[in-house]
């Protein structure tokens, strides 16, 4: 049989990587930029953050936060408060030293204006918001203070690969301060809850909720807690974290408050993020060897309607584009309207159906001048073959749109879900473990075991070898306390881990 | 007569800097950060910026334009490519010279990881778009591309002032590119013309909206229009710039695409941007000596509702409250609901009433156990004196709220266009120029004269020791093509310049 032609080339079983670069660039939504590491998000993948923002800002504040803007350079000093947190970013700091710049000399142009204390570039604000805190903060009547901040960030990585990894990128950090451990314990539970729903209800991105074992947990945290999803290579994706800093990072900024007895204390805090990684594992989870897979609910746009221009026939071919356009516009589908676009640009039909199908927007409308004649127009679905076609009645065929989203949406959801849980396997020994991660197989997907959280260099070493990490000790897998023996140490332990393969 | 007590000290009359400070730290909206020139943005000051984001970001999509994200950091042979452009910035740039932290031996940090190009932070994000543009743009059907970039940027300034001029601010700044020079044009106009409607429709101040002169024009730009305000100082505030490019950064850039009749050109673009600079503009237009004032449709709280709490009926006063905060928030302005908040915070009534007066919410909802009995509730306006108060029924009362915005809307506009015109001066000889800008006096406000726009050294000279600068030729004032006297040069002009000290 011959091979089907697909949208994207490489497909997925060709070649993952670079099928996912070629889904992003055919979709138009990001390209890398002459700046190190750095991105440009293009109109359709920016659009896709914004309803991403808008979601979760909205909900965010239906949970009691605020949003405020903090600067981006940190003084230098500011790093080195927290001996854990400085260690975690040091290493990957843009170091603003001068201000300004000059001739030099050579036609060219030079940095001038030393610093006396250079800066950094913020790669997260913990330091310098922990430092704003513990100036708006003396008494417990100060609490809780429930921040959110919208930002770009900077971390110098080495290797970038489009949203999933570059030096910049744009996020949102929590930032909480509370005046007891439990209360600012539920804090974090509320917001990774608050992830995991808007990663299952919006993303249709099935999460294992879970604890970071000690090594992956965030610079000076006490407890990290995560989402974890899998993408179709089988690798694992982290896609927001929450963490629960108990008193250190009050104590290295000195947030104290009286509490109600009267005494000084220092205050227990929060943080939590999600970035514009989101995309690139919202890629990998749905995309298809056509390209871009969209769950209707977090689409920029729904609708597309492509209309086929004759030489005569062009206004009245535009005219009911635009009158079907506002009709379905009318419809609401999650509770908001249905974002359709016409595209009437230039190109041939053929090839603007294919762009929007790599764009993965969910439903394709086409009108020519004899589905005029016949009032009724073609409908294709982003989730059937492209060559699937529905004719249509002009007047009554889009009323039950909002219900085909729907039925969409759950369908991605569905599959995706199907996909995860036929890539869990079981496994109770190290020999099953070291032949599942065997580096001539492919990924494994998530394996579990039983094993205790204490990592010791042998277990490090191991991990290293087969590229493995320990991505959480998900919930999930530890609602009872049976105990059984840990597969590395063979001590006791009722605690099982996922480890993957992982972005 | 006994001076009246204030809400901030001091006043306006007694110092105007002074008393702008404190309103921002009245209305705790902003206050300065450890970075140098930097502000923190308070969660009261960074909901108004998001409500300004919300309502420009609307109209920017309503005229055809997308959002984009290009990278923080420029390389430094960017900012080489238009001469003028780098002369305009090179003095304010922060620049990144290294990429990582290393112990300095001493216990502390230093730079590490020197770049080979440095970046500098952008202070505009001309450079980088022009470039992506270039690579973007072959043919003429590529065209208009019309972006918008909602960001963070940097301009390294020696003297600041919370939202008014400080190192880093946020703002939006527009690129469009076009095909002819007419459509760029009137690309330029559109976007002045939204930032008109933007400033007398929502903030509720009156600007004059004109063309620079050739000293105040964007470096590298042909025309520079602009949106200037009067402030109660009688200083000028540039309140948004629109640019049109001409060919100068298509050509700086490589912008280059086939027109329709085959030939190789070069396109024409614009820029152009608001920034957090208007909150320090909608301060200064409205606010009085009791603080913050909000036109109602740019608040973004519109109703609090301050409960007094007694010792036995707190909770059914707390529930009055969220019986009426239902109420009131099923209301629509200005095609949105009402927003309340109840502040149930421990303070005392007084404190808090107070509180919510220097943050200029609209309206202010008291409740006590004595209400309750009466079922009324009682109103106070931020239009009218703190004690004035109105006693109404808990069921009809609030009926007329979407009214009484309204007129506030409508009534602090026009106390500012009152303002502003009895501020504006039209002098006929250098004489008087001179004397209505006299140091010893008072800032004089708009003052409009005959002058043509080739500036000349003497006339630089005379501004500079009057600390004037030309604001723009205003259209308002240029309808007519009637030649007078250049009260500078002597010369015939029909142009009309407006001068001002400006912020």
């Amino acid at each position: 049989m011959a091979k089907q032609r697909t949208a994207i080339t490489p497909t997925r079983e060709e070649n993952f990587p670079e099928w996912y670069q070629a889904v992003v660039k055919g979709a138009d939504m990001a390209e890398n930029s002459p700046t190190r590491g750095c991105m440009i998000i293009k109109p359709w993948g920016y659009a896709l953050w914004e309803k991403m923002q808008k979601i979760l800002d909205t909900k965010f504040k239906e949970t009691g936060h605020e949003n405020a803007y903090f600067p981006l350079l940190i003084p230098l000093s500011f790093m080195a408060k927290e001996a854990e947190h400085v260690d975690g970013f040091a290493k990957e700091c843009a170091v603003v030293t001068h201000h300004r710049l000059e001739g030099d000399g050579k036609g060219g142009l030079k940095p001038a204006g030393k610093l006396e204390e250079p800066y950094i570039i913020r790669p997260t604000s913990e330091m310098i918001i922990g430092d704003a805190m513990a100036k708006w903060i003396q008494s417990y009547r100060d609490l809780p203070i429930k921040l959110n901040q919208w930002a770009n960030v900077m971390r110098w990585e080495m290797r970038t690969r489009l949203f999933l990894r570059t030096s910049e990128f744009l996020w949102q950090e929590g930032h909480t301060v509370h005046s007891t451990a439990t209360e600012a314990k539920e804090e974090t539970d509320t917001m990774l809850g608050v992830y995991k729903w808007f990663m299952e209800e919006y993303l249709a991105t099935p999460v294992f909720d879970g604890e970071k074992t000690p090594e992956e947990t965030f610079p000076g945290a006490e407890h990290t807690y995560t989402v974890e999803a899998l993408m179709q290579s089988k690798k694992a994706l982290q896609n927001g974290t929450s963490h629960y800093m108990g008193q250190n990072f009050a104590k290295g900024c000195g947030i104290e408050f009286t509490n109600k007895d009267g005494d000084l204390e220092h205050a227990y805090t929060t943080s939590w993020g999600v970035s514009t990684r989101m995309i690139g594992g919202l890629i990998m989870t749905h995309s298809d060897d056509d390209g871009l897979v969209l769950p209707p609910k977090i689409a920029p746009k729904h609708v597309v309607i492509l209309p086929f221009l004759g030489k005569d026939t062009d206004d009245d071919v535009l005219d009911a584009c635009h009158k079907l356009k506002n009709k379905i516009e009318k419809l609401q589908f999650n509770g908001e309207k249905i974002e359709v676009v016409i595209d009437a640009s230039e190109k041939n039909a053929g090839q603007k159906s294919w762009d929007w199908v790599r764009k993965g927007i969910p439903l394709r409308i086409m009108i020519g001048p004899k589905d005029l004649e016949k009032n009724s127009f073609v409908l294709t679905r982003r989730d059937k073959p492209a060559n699937e076609k529905q004719f249509l009645d002009m007047e009554t065929g889009t009323g039950n749109f909002p219900d085909i989203l729907e039925e969409m949406q759950k369908n991605i959801l569905e599959k995706a879900m199907k996909f995860r849980d036929e890539n869990i396997t079981e496994v109770s020994s190290i020999d099953e473990f070291k032949n599942i991660f065997d580096l001539k197989k492919d990924d494994p997907g998530f394996v579990v075991c039983y094993a205790d959280s204490e990592l010791n260099e042998e277990r490090e070493e191991l991990l290293k070898e087969l590229k493995a990490t320990a991505r959480c000790i998900p919930f999930a897998f530890n609602e009872n306390n049976e105990e059984k023996t840990c597969i590395f140490s063979g001590k006791k332990t009722s605690t099982k881990i996922i480890y993957a393969r992982a972005y």
